[in-house]
């Protein structure tokens, strides 16, 4: 199977549109130590040519376009068959709304995100223009589903929190965030994308035989916000692990070894982001990479 | 005041993201005769440095990274004042959803479309992070609002209809659909924005004295999108008064001198995506411009 990157950045990308943060503006002015980012979703595709998204990000529109192989070859015949989405947050989510123009989609989510979405929003009924228009799979954790040429997935529970718009409307549920494991049974490579996590013993059961591993790159440390006066919340206060410090993931993760480990969700004020600082250093001394657009692996 | 041109094309963009038709083939080969186009939003400015924003497309990201009018000098201080909405089409409203960093936004729509988003969708709750983070004023149809600097908007009522996700659920009323006209009282002149539109007797009427017209470019012939297999249903039905033809616009409007007058909202379908087009030359014959993404006015 291959794995395209479609989307780096965390939740506003990178440059952010209403920050002038070092990084944001560095990466504005053209800087060779920092890539623009787009928003959190990878593409897994197979050589017959089918695709499916992990994740819609409202940066899908751009994605597809930078992405040759899954646009159109002929008439509205897309390569995406599906589209699979690891929790309701909006910059997970808004990019199903841009790819409403009447192509017949499939949609792996679990009930809980599902409901969140359609029970709660109407504009989900442009996906509803003929029967058929997007047909709804439920995920269930620990369970297995097909989506093309013999390519599975299987969600796996990941700590996490509900999307900020259904705070108080909604009680926590295992089914608001999953990791993914992706199968494929030709090569028998498994990759496993826990894109925005905190560590569970789902994750280490997950890891078990993995190629590649897609882990939650968001923060460097847990007060980066607060030192930066851009927020007030720790990274574990919004259900991420940084990388750094005693409790990190760096730390956490530092025995798994055979893995290509590459961090990715990467947040517009997480030092990693510049090639020349220490805390990539450290990254990269550790056996990780850090995720681009664009990035392509084989497994 | 400054108008600049953020998307010219109809919702989807171009080239859009399911479609191989000629024209989304020929832009995706990077064919000299077309150029991209993202959705269909214009930024109103002052030498000041205050921007207001005539909808948020999905697109809005992307458009703020290529106009570094609108990017942040420093911190999280955006020059970015506040939005207006003309109507509550996804392709007008889905952008707003990729601005809630915390940053306070005044939110200029009618009560119908303000009503139809907030109170239909969890997901603005996300706009809604503190007391203030956007300030609803509410749009009047032919009530004169100030948005910054001497500038100001009026809305007029367009012919329309009610958004896709909201049919059968809502009333058709005026204020679904509104054009805009934008006075600068120093410089005082005048540009009228009916980006997405049919004729009315308010557009005439709004057009006295103006020195800019953007007007409704979606479709050049009425059955556009069923002669090239792509939809059953002709450009009136879906609102559009088509360019070409007796009834069309450049008919219409011919008598309009006086006036710099440009087509925005372009689908990818329409035949003045091709500067080589014969219908791109009636256009530009009848005095015409077809905007381009980065398209600036001063005025």
């Amino acid at each position: 199977m291959r794995i395209r990157v479609l989307g780096s950045a965390a939740g506003g990308g990178f440059p952010q549109w209403n920050c002038a943060c070092p990084n944001c503006s560095a990466v504005r002015a053209g800087s060779s130590r920092f890539s623009p980012r787009t928003q959190d979703s990878i593409a897994v595709g197979s050589d017959e040519g089918s695709w499916v998204l992990l994740n819609a990000s409202p940066d899908v529109l751009h994605q597809i376009e930078r992405a040759p192989a899954l646009q159109p070859r002929e008439g509205r015949k897309t390569p995406i068959r599906g589209i699979v989405l690891t929790n309701g947050d909006l910059d997970h989510c808004l990019g199903l709304l841009m790819l409403r123009e009447s192509t017949p989609l499939v949609l792996y989510a679990t009930k809980t995100v599902y409901q969140g979405l359609w029970e709660q929003n109407v504009f989900f009924r442009t996906l509803e223009r003929f029967q058929g228009h997007v047909r709804f799979v439920p995920l269930e954790i620990g369970s297995r589903v097909s989506v093309f040429d013999g390519v599975s997935i299987e969600p796996f529970a990941l700590a996490g929190k509900v999307p900020k718009h259904l705070e108080g409307r909604a009680a926590a549920s295992p089914e608001d965030n999953v990791g993914l494991i992706v199968r494929d049974d030709r090569s028998r490579a498994t990759a496993v994308y826990a894109g925005a996590a905190a560590m569970t013993i789902g994750l280490e059961a997950a890891l078990n035989g993995a190629s590649a591993l897609f882990f939650d790159g968001t923060f460097w440390s847990s007060d980066e916000l607060i030192r930066l006066g851009l927020g007030t919340s720790r990274a574990e206060d919004m259900a991420h692990l940084p990388i750094g410090g005693e409790g990190g993931s760096l730390a956490a993760l530092g025995a798994l070894s055979g893995v290509r480990k590459v961090f990715t969700h990467v947040n517009n004020t997480n030092p990693i982001l510049d090639s020349e600082s220490p805390e990539r250093g450290a990254v990269e001394r550790a056996g990780w990479e850090v995720a681009t657009d664009g990035m392509e692996l084989v497994l």
